[in-house]
């Protein structure tokens, strides 16, 4: 008899992992290429991460940690939303994640049942609508774009028909590096609270700001879950290390679901990231760098056509509205890639209706690529 | 408004995981405990490795992967299967993943649907109903007992009403070490292909084995989903690696499934866990030891009264029938754990229905640890 293939498996891919593969097949056939496609530090973890990773490989057995995490290393995280939010946090419901990725399904997992609707903003991170439809929820997309901040609005989630079970923030968001504000976001938990709607705040880009510092769920909404990494600001992509603000009210669930879906988060990490937190000087130089890509190519792209940015708040990302240049941006992408070797991600990764006129640039990389990539651009478009 | 908490978080507890925190609160509280609760190896990753993993750390940027993994890991995995198995595999088949965890995330949801039924032997590893229910699958339990080696058999699914879309074999298995012999495992595997039923084979005790060596479902069945891991024979359980062997059919799915809900493995543990497949004599080692512990124990647990052990052909652990000393093997392990200090799990984590009158030692710690439970548990039961 024939095998089935799960129709639930069956998820477009991540976009922007796609056309990293092939940028690296091109790079591999002797052609260079400027990466500034994917969401990635040019720079690695900090110098002290480092240090306290060898330490840890020669004293440690790296063994299975708590399902939860290390309670030093919850500890030390609770201590940073005094630090950085002036939010106090009981250090027990910081639970360490293997990556955001991680934290997102025990979120989704212990706070939505199978068929339960998940707002969220159209464009975002391509990985919640995957995540949600593999796991049987379903999304429903608010449609973003510049009016909005790119961000969802309670006007916006009154328009719909039922409210749903739950939506997810994120601020500064990814494509758009938007970010709300604290006024904006406390009008959309109130709306939330009043609706019983679950807020997911996805506050990875928290400490890649431009301007004012983002607000935390944490500081708002008892009831929010919130999802962090040490992928962004901490620059320690690889190393697949988040952490989640679980309400009390999951916790148990959480657990329960931690023990089983993952036994435990990876060790040795777990013993390094603790003194990622005092790292604020090497980590305020990364975004300091970024910065000045962003400047960089807030100044250049105009000179190649790209003059339709979202307002990049935070985060690395630029997303730049194409309509006037192409009706279909993964050729648009294909061709910018074989004929100046820069790498974008096509919109259709972030917003499927609508992400055909859209393309993202990354500016996480180093300074040298990217004004290489902007000259070429200029080059190109001219 | 209320927000709810979704059924389906509402799994049942990893048991061993919440003995373990128990016995861990009792050590922290100054009193002595020998842990037999929990399957780890207690010497850490081959020498070799460590060595690797220091070089990576200082050499590599510790970025994100592919999706499915660092090549050169996943070829140095296929020449594994060669070498070990003289099973010729294309290392494209071969994808790395979180632990066994994440195989079996990517492996139930490529596979199955939700609502779809999946078959497994009961006691069994208590992650993979719980797993299959957070994921909408529907645990079909096969009661298996002595006189099957508690391993599932094509006459305990021939009489189920309706054959499952899956079946979860391990062997070596856990909690019991029994293993299918080739005959046995063939011809399961024909039943299941004569009726369609997905095979996912969890082969993580693999290398862990006290006469004959296992045989892989890759050498018989190029449909079934392999799950193995770097945990348990390569002693490295916290850098949480493992790796899938997927059928041709199912990859984009998984690929797809990895990228939306992993990112990318770890990077570190890929580059140091290659050189673990060239620490075999070291790892023997190791395995070595845990035949000593499973001789002491084999010999001085009946004098505990402990003298219904499955035959334990691989893995380290005895699952010991109680039903003569206790109807509640819960209450019979935290006396046990208060009076000796020994932990172990009781066998309902791993059967619901009979595991009462089971629990589960598992022999992986140091042999002075083992030595020590055993005295105490003979003195204790005199």
């Amino acid at each position: 008899m024939a095998y089935k293939v799960a129709h639930r498996g069956k998820v477009p891919p991540f976009i922007a992992m796609e056309v990293l593969r092939h940028a690296n097949e091109r790079a591999a056939a002797g052609h260079d290429v400027l990466h500034l496609e994917i969401g990635q530090p040019g720079s690695g973890a900090p110098r002290t991460v480092i240090e306290a990773a060898h330490r840890a490989l020669d004293q440690e057995t790296l063994g299975y940690t708590e399902a939860l995490g290390l309670p030093v290393l919850r500890q030390r995280i609770a201590r940073h939303y005094a630090e950085a939010y002036r939010a106090a946090l009981d250090w027990k419901r910081v639970v360490i994640t293997t990556g955001s990725s991680g934290g997102f399904l025990l979120a989704f997992l212990s706070a939505f049942d199978a068929g339960d609707r998940i707002a969220l903003a159209s464009p975002g991170y391509p990985a919640y609508r995957n995540i949600l439809t593999a796991l049987g929820l379903e999304p429903v997309e608010l449609e973003v774009g510049p009016e909005h901040r790119f961000q969802p609005t309670p006007e916006l989630l009154s328009r719909l028909k039922h409210p749903p079970d739950g939506l997810i923030v994120a601020s500064p968001s990814n494509p758009c590096g938007t970010m709300l504000d604290r006024a904006h976001f406390e009008a959309l938990l109130r709306y939330c609270r009043a609706h019983g709607i679950r807020v997911v705040s996805d506050e990875i880009y928290h400490g890649i700001t431009y301007g004012t510092a983002a607000t935390s769920a944490t500081e708002l909404e008892p009831e929010a879950i919130v999802i962090n990494s040490f992928s962004k600001y901490y620059a320690m992509t690889g190393w697949r290390l988040g952490w989640m603000v679980v309400p009390a009210s999951l916790l148990r669930s959480v657990e329960s679901l931690a023990q089983n879906l993952f036994v435990s988060p990876q060790a040795l990490p777990q013993h390094a990231a603790r003194v990622a937190f005092d790292a604020k000087p090497e980590l305020d130089a990364k975004v300091a760098h970024y910065a000045e890509n962003r400047a960089l190519l807030l100044r250049e792209l105009p000179k190649a056509g790209f003059d339709r940015l979202a307002p990049a708040d935070g985060a690395f990302y630029l997303f730049a509205d194409i309509g006037h240049l192409t009706n279909d941006s993964t050729s648009f992408c294909e061709q910018m890639l074989d004929q100046t070797g820069v790498a974008a991600t096509p919109g259709v990764d972030f917003d499927p209706a609508r992400g055909h006129r859209f393309l993202r640039f990354s500016f996480a990389g180093s300074s040298e690529h990217i004004a290489a990539a902007a000259r070429r651009l200029v080059a190109w478009r001219r």
